[in-house]
């Protein structure tokens, strides 16, 4: 099997990101980071593909550069895809050009700043044929996989409730004044876009939430608030859920909570029975049932689906974690690419990736999100039609 | 220091919490059950009672005629104080007749069915002068008292957020029809008052939340969901709060949620910390701050603030649970009335124990949750006003 | 039903298992203290007898005035048991003295300081008829009944290992040296017998241990340390086990580590499965088998085994700890008692308590241990024979 | 910096630990697998070969052939280290070769059959100078070298006790006979060594102990047990430990403990606190002392030490596990073959890896356990003297 070859847009030196999605693509060894536009700054860009080994020819000062000069190269040295990792203000840009021009994208999320960008995209995206994956790295673990296996195989019976919640602290205080670069960016509205804590974790928690149950929002009631003074985005967003045919749920994100480090979690009730898990914990997957005792289901076992065991690198109790479940989220883009190349149909369980909808349709929950938030009704209609 | 003596309304054979109350108030062996009108219907109050070793001229076929009978008494037999364990309904009227006649109370919650009949009894109570406890139990818990305690003295600074859930799952069929009799008058109105799992959990989440944080709700928005088919009260409730002073929160309490058993937790976050704590594993209370490793305060320990000490009976690592809690209210409750017989103050940390202002908050709490899901207006002002 | 007469040599001020005990019968309101000699002072006794509200006329100064002047009581008043809850070294002369006057005896741990008592005690026991139950607690707890079930049903199909672990940390300083109570008499040889750690708390793994799996010690091999310099007896012990048909074993118990507060655990593994208790987590009980995945079992739930149900007095969730299971042992030795009385055999279930054999069988393991911990020889006889 | 070049000897198709370790190698980009002799079955070998994209030129039948074409490269193409991770009994010569032709080694544990060729492959190391890497895996976490530096710094004062276990249960049925190849090596002496449980996983125990708590092994004494009939080896292990300076401890190795997974755990104990780590659970540190709560150390916080700092990816809250420790013993090893062929002595905390001296101490400690086990007197002399 050749390596793919990918290209990178941001993710230079100080990035925190960039490096997760290298070294995500580096464990299976399936592909190899051959070229890259690492910084907005040409000159950080370069110094940091240098630092990586890229060659200079390939170790562009601008994302325009490397696109211009890799369609140039032949077919058989140019880059099978971009991964695109830089602030999420230009992701639509970058991402527009690079799969206009075919070449396949793996692009971080949230996906764009808007439904506007996000509708042109998917219509850039289908015209093309371009495989195009969005890293909401979470739904690579195993048991998240496991989980929407059991609820779509009807151990949970209907759905009745989802409580999905994503709990962080780490801009307890005022971080961005210090130019902590992660915090800086993060609560810039012109790179980050119209929502923090919402855009940046409670996109996550939205997209897991519908990953595994494959529920759709009807409606949302929402309450954004920014704690820290000076912040000029939400740091914390609380929400009611109600979903198309009768589920009901909470949602909440906050990057306030002193003590919660990256503790994103699930608990999913059915008529039947319910799942829990824990994205710290991630790989355990609990569930209760009407009768009996409590079970806990661990990675790597033969009891599990399909689609978990593929996605497990290591026996059982060896744990594996959140890389692992990011590099499944770009095997899963990479089969997808090979199937394009190869002219062949994906297989079972192949191709398990977020793609472009799931990205456009987390920009809409985000939008209406902010929207139900700044509203005196109290449900706003938040159901996205998949253009 | 003599027993005091009690006598118990409801709590005959079959129920669930008048057993209970009665260990709680023996596990210390401060109190004695004297006297009994131990269910509704007279034959079965009398079998019950002499089950439980009521003499004969104290064992009441109804509460109207322990009332009546126990007043006849010279005071030095009469009961110091009666124990309300019925179901929700007849809370008012007994807890009114006896608070009347100057008998001190320890009533269950929630208190009444409606804010007039919890305002009514206030007068009562400030007019008699009775000691009034509601059996809020788990305030009762020795590290509740410690997250009170420290809240209060500003280890977490400001509070920011408050998550409190309620998680049960006995009630995700409708046990009701197969006239379990706990399922039963619990989602019957005419028993259980406006609200289902609202009133009957809820209320110890909205209950827990104010002890601990001492936080004044402002506003909430709630949706109230009746899942089980045929089920006449709400068995689902998920809550927006916004308290006086700018905190923000999530209260949520489920009865069809499988899997969870007694599952209520608090999170309580502020500017400079936060502390979590579970009741299914009680003797624990998790202390974050800004920087540090993230402390585990267990109970029994010298570092506890003295509420909490004084509620402990084990050393550390003998685990004390529900009972205890239980216990504690009573002896709070006791301690109140023994000063008040005795004529004197309370001493610092003596007569902790949840009152008739919780008990009637607690109801207009249910109130305004079940107004604010009926309505369209995204927040219902839910501050109450002690009258 | 009638209730149960009981009396208490020991357990006056300061004292701490006496005040347990106390609680342990007053919560299921079966028996009622009506008679102590609580102290080996008559001062103190008489002071403590009062503030326990004991009539002067049974406040004993002694116990052998209290045993003098019940035996002097009509029986229709007479003390139906006694509970004994002194230092060690007492156990022996005033159990042997109420058995053979016929008075049934619950005695706390361990029995006796050697296996000469141990086995005089049970000649006395079996002449005089008497109830003898000697209170390790901890198989009191539901969950180590379910345990005892599930191992003798053959769920985990033939026994293969043991671990039986009895962590505390309170002794990890010289404690006895600042004339604390409980440190000063445990860490004394004349009080507390030939072994400290070994003999307070390993007893209570060894019968732990015997309780579950019904398993019999062959050989053991021991060592023990005195960690604190200037303490007398030892303060951590640890053991290889061989029993009776070729299973193995660890336990140990300490009482120098840091950390612990009373981590009593065992870990049960059979040719099918295994199970882990936790006596801090005392409502859980962790099952695995060959396939599939784990199982947590939690007290109060309809497919547990009618012992672990009837040693449970509220619904799951609402959690039940150490003076829950310490009562079960007074309520199982009171069926005994109330059984003798009536002329009756006792029923499946009834009477489940520990017994003068099990007691017996603890001190010979306690003697062993000290026996094995000086020897240069690997293994130790240890196995024990009901004389 | 350039990328180091590698070559694996073992590690072909249905191997489990070779794959690991070229993850391992491959997540952070600093070598690169350039030539293999993949299997001792030389078509096997080369098959696996092309499937990892190795060169035809450099895709070795046999470990001699690698060996002897890679001399004849020129330096700048030549390997820089080889990695060994074939079953146990190829260790010795295949490291004894690469060494003698200094080439670096990486050698799987544990290192060698017995101290006899433990010592030469010493002498072979020390003589040709070569970095020798011995993957105990586990002293790679974050959190081990945290606690190892909290023990060097005196957090805990003068140490008292260590448990370690190690509890598999992977073995719990006879799976050699069905050809599991995992299985069947590791339970065939001619491949795995005089031990089974204790020369796979309780190797790893020892190494972890001794690496935390820099504690030397003065006696020991062994209980190994094969418990699954038709076994070659022992599958069970049990020892009390003493170790030079007086402190005691436990260690305990199983693979048919049915539910253990890969359940590795560690807890130490001094005068003045302890420490509990637990492999399952990489991320965490639990540290107690005399006064004050727990503390729950989490890896990539601003309070850790330097080493456990450096050995970390992500932020907090974004689990690390088996991979990434794996990986940092790879880091350490890369860091000291560059230091040697840069000529530079290494910085604070860089070369942080186990050598040949933990695996000649492994290799003894298995000898030393196997001896004990045999004997019937009760304590073996354990304690390694460095040739």
């Amino acid at each position: 099997m050749r390596k793919l070859r990918y290209g990178m847009v941001g993710g230079g030196r100080d990035a925190f990101i960039g490096a997760v999605h290298r070294k995500a693509v580096a464990l299976d060894g399936q592909a190899e980071l051959v070229a890259g536009a690492l910084s907005s700054s040409p000159d950080k860009a370069k110094a940091s593909g240098r630092e990586l080994g890229l060659p200079d020819a390939r170790n562009y000062g601008s994302w325009e550069e490397m696109l211009e000069a890799e369609l140039r190269l032949p077919a058989q040295e140019r880059i099978d895809f971009v991964s695109i990792v830089t602030p999420n203000h230009l992701h639509y840009p970058v991402a527009k050009a690079f799969a206009e021009a075919g070449i396949h994208v793996v692009c971080d999320k949230p996906l764009v700043h808007n439904s506007e960008q996000a509708h042109d995209l998917i219509q850039v995206v289908e015209r093309s044929g371009v495989v195009f994956a969005v890293t909401y790295n979470y739904t690579g673990y195993p048991m998240v996989k496991q989980a929407r296996d059991m609820v779509k195989n009807g151990v949970l019976g209907p759905l009745r409730k989802v409580i999905v919640e994503y709990n962080q602290g780490w801009l307890a205080t005022q971080l961005e004044a210090s130019h902590q670069k992660q915090a800086e960016w993060r609560t810039d509205p012109a790179r980050s876009g119209i929502a923090g804590a919402v855009g940046d974790i409670g996109s996550h928690a939205e997209n897991l939430a519908a990953t595994i149950t494959g529920l759709e929002l009807e409606q949302i009631c929402a309450d954004l608030t920014t704690f820290v003074p000076g912040r000029r985005l939400d740091d914390d967003g609380n929400l009611l859920l109600r979903f198309v045919g009768g589920a009901k749920g909470l949602l909440w994100c906050s990057q306030v909570e002193i003590g919660a480090e990256n503790d994103l979690r699930i608990r999913i009730f059915g008529e039947k029975g319910s799942l829990t898990w824990h994205q710290e914990d991630p790989n355990v997957l609990i569930h209760d049932s009407l009768e009996g005792p409590r079970q806990v289901l661990t990675r790597g076992n033969a009891y599990l689906c399909p689609a978990a065991q593929r996605a497990t690198r290591l026996p059982t109790g060896h744990p594996e974690a959140f890389i692992e479940a990011f590099a499944n989220v770009y095997l899963g883009a990479m089969e997808a690419i090979r199937a394009k190349q190869e002219g062949r149909a994906l297989g079972e369980n192949e191709g398990d990736f977020p793609t472009v909808y799931d990205g456009a349709r987390g920009v809409y929950f985000i939008e209406k999100t902010v929207e139900s938030s700044r509203s005196d009704q109290k449900w706003t209609e938040a159901r996205w039609k998949r253009p």
